[in-house]
């Protein structure tokens, strides 16, 4: 895991409490509070019980999306793949975080098992700095491609320019979008004559 | 929406940050940070840019998924269905959240579409209780069915009574499950030798 990463990583522990999204059985969207116990090189570490609907939709599925957010309004998002693990985890993961023994005393905590995300990509947001502020980071794959480029088939007529929210269009020979402080919203697309606008997601 | 679900959707409101997952064009969950806009008795408001994935996936699939945390530690979720509103909805978004002018300043909340949660089914949660305490509750549908329920087919044997968390199985001719107070962790599900117990949701 990259530096950038490991940063990110980190803090979704230090937040602590996330929110993780998976996908049920009819393929719908769900989502529920969970702990991020262990951040680790490889990844992040959680924990859920055999009798939960998350612990079959990991299974299932595979994948899990968190969220979070941080301590002056900067939010964390996530999403990738995830492993069940060894049961030794679920040990360490009482050990890192001491609260669980009240939730699962003694050896009830056979109950629960551990699960490794163990790749995925995600963004940090700051939406109370003017301009917004953004940064991507991934492990284990690539980060994903978002947001809009403007081509070289911009002609400069600056029309994108007033309905950016956050003033983030540099004028140039081609104009520019500052990725960092985007959005995202989309104006400057639906605004360009030129259609010299390009969205980089899906 | 009755009094219950109208209490946990002020409560959406009054938390105002949640997570929001949706299931994007590739079947993966995705989730980022955002506002309950505005609480009524038809359901939550929500806004997003029509630049942004989510905008997509809230058009593609018709659902979301919302989880919060409150204060004291109690978290709230829910998953239900949703579609855009008209864009007056936008406006009044704007009134009931001033804040939302610096980010999105003048006409460029014309990026922005409003939707509306129009029903589901979710559950309060409150892990620092001892035993736990849990509520569903749900709006425009029925209350999902969770957790775990002890049949007829019980002997009494009291084996599912030590392997529980939380001492929320009550003895008695055929044993009980106090619903409210049950982790669903499925520990006593697999402690039945007279396989007398039900699992309630998928």
């Amino acid at each position: 895991m990259n530096e950038k990463a490991r940063k990110y990583v980190d803090l979704f522990r230090q937040v602590k409490i996330a929110s993780a999204a998976t996908v049920d059985e009819k393929g719908r969207p769900q989502s529920r509070i969970i702990n991020v116990m262990i951040a680790a090189d490889e990844g992040m570490y959680i924990v859920t019980s055999k009798g939960k609907p998350f612990y079959k939709q990991l299974i299932d599925t595979g994948r899990v999306a968190l969220s979070a957010m941080c301590p002056d309004c900067q939010s964390l998002k996530f999403s990738g793949k995830v492993r069940q693990v060894d049961k030794q985890w679920v040990d360490r993961v009482f050990e890192a975080n001491p609260g669980m023994n009240e939730v699962y005393p003694g050896k009830t905590r056979d109950a629960l098992e551990a699960f490794l995300i163990y790749e995925g990509s995600g963004e940090w947001f700051d939406l109370l700095s003017y301009p917004i502020n953004r940064e991507t980071f991934a492990y284990n794959t690539e980060e994903e491609a978002a947001g809009f480029e403007i081509t070289d088939d911009c002609i400069g007529c600056g029309l994108c320019l007033p309905v950016c929210p956050q003033k983030c269009i540099v004028k140039g020979q081609a104009y520019g979008i500052m990725k960092s402080h985007c959005l995202q919203c989309g104006a400057c697309l639906a605004a360009c004559p030129q259609g010299a606008i390009r969205r980089l997601h899906p």
